[in-house]
């Protein structure tokens, strides 16, 4: 198909077709004269992972691109793609943040902390920061369903990645990861107002 | 104190103080003459909160606004915090979204659906919706287990709020709302490494 013809099944702008092209987010077309290149359903597949990710999912091009290397050379070891995964997804960190604190609540919780990369301690460490600078009280055993709450979580989402193919594994630790953030705290906040309701009712504060 | 002393005692610089008592954000001091203004304590717990909100949070200043216009006149109902929470932590979402799917799936979990907004619901539908265009495939399941643990964070943490005040209330059900959201969203990333290396190991997928 032609490149309007791409646009059309796709929903996505010509322009922003070409700029994918451009960055190298997709793959060129094969070309069928010195102007004009035809497309086909892996350009159709890839382009809707590519707004998946920048749309949904709200990555940047760098980002995009990082998780996009994954998907065409993954790793060998399902535990490394997610560490490719965490890795393009996770935010800037301050260097100096001090990760102890999160290996003593890894001990408490008996999660190995031999498992987890440094980024993902940091940015545990960096959350409880961004809390603890605010004087946020953490109501008695709070944290510890928190920890439990994703361990379980994050279990089924582990033991459901597809071994059928390494293509199938990091396509779903990807957009796992990443679509299923904004799920899973918008659950949490549908979550919050029932148990309100159930707790507070209408009645005031006071 | 002075702006200077106050810029030091926080950390905020001089220009973004001004910045906040420009926007609104920070109440003005007590006028000393002219051209000088003397601040107090309630100005460094105003301005470590509007930086957690921005900076830690990363909110806008008009989201920033709303939540501190929720602090700043409490609504009677613990309920209704969480309404002038959510509202002002919510994304925009497309009006067209269809949020029927996420009363078949409360029903299905026991919620109580009359509990709920429906920008909550919309958030959840919207999130679907996102992992269905790009045919994410949920493994048999997992959908029940993401729900059956955020109703246990979030009646973990709708418990903890704090009774004694309205303010507090609504600094508990804000902060944690929103500061609490990537402290979740690490510890999930932490978890999946640990239940990921005890599945995989460093085995190759195929």
């Amino acid at each position: 198909m032609r490149i309007s013809q791409l646009a059309s099944e796709t929903a996505v702008p010509v322009a922003t077709i070409k700029y994918y092209l451009r960055e190298g987010l997709l793959h060129e077309g094969q070309l069928t004269s010195a102007t004009q290149a035809a497309y086909n359903n892996s350009h159709v597949r890839r382009l809707r992972l590519i707004r998946a990710l920048v749309g949904g999912a709200g990555l940047s091009i760098a980002a995009t691109r990082e998780l996009l290397d994954g998907v065409d050379s993954p790793p060998e070891s399902g535990h490394d793609l997610l560490g490719i995964a965490h890795h393009a997804l996770a935010p800037p960190l301050a260097s100096s943040v001090d990760t102890a604190v999160v290996d003593e609540l890894m001990a408490e919780w008996g999660w190995d902390p031999q498992a987890v990369d440094q980024d993902g301690k940091a940015a545990v460490a960096e959350a409880l920061e961004g809390l603890r600078a605010v004087d946020f009280d953490f109501p008695e055993g709070l944290l510890s369903v928190y920890a439990s709450a994703m361990y379980s979580v994050a279990a089924a989402e582990i033991d459901g990645v597809p071994t059928e193919s390494a293509e199938s594994a990091v396509r779903y630790v990807v957009l796992g990861t990443v679509l299923v953030e904004p799920l899973l705290l918008a659950l949490r906040r549908l979550a919050q107002q029932s148990a309100s309701l159930e707790r507070f009712g209408a009645r005031p504060l006071e």
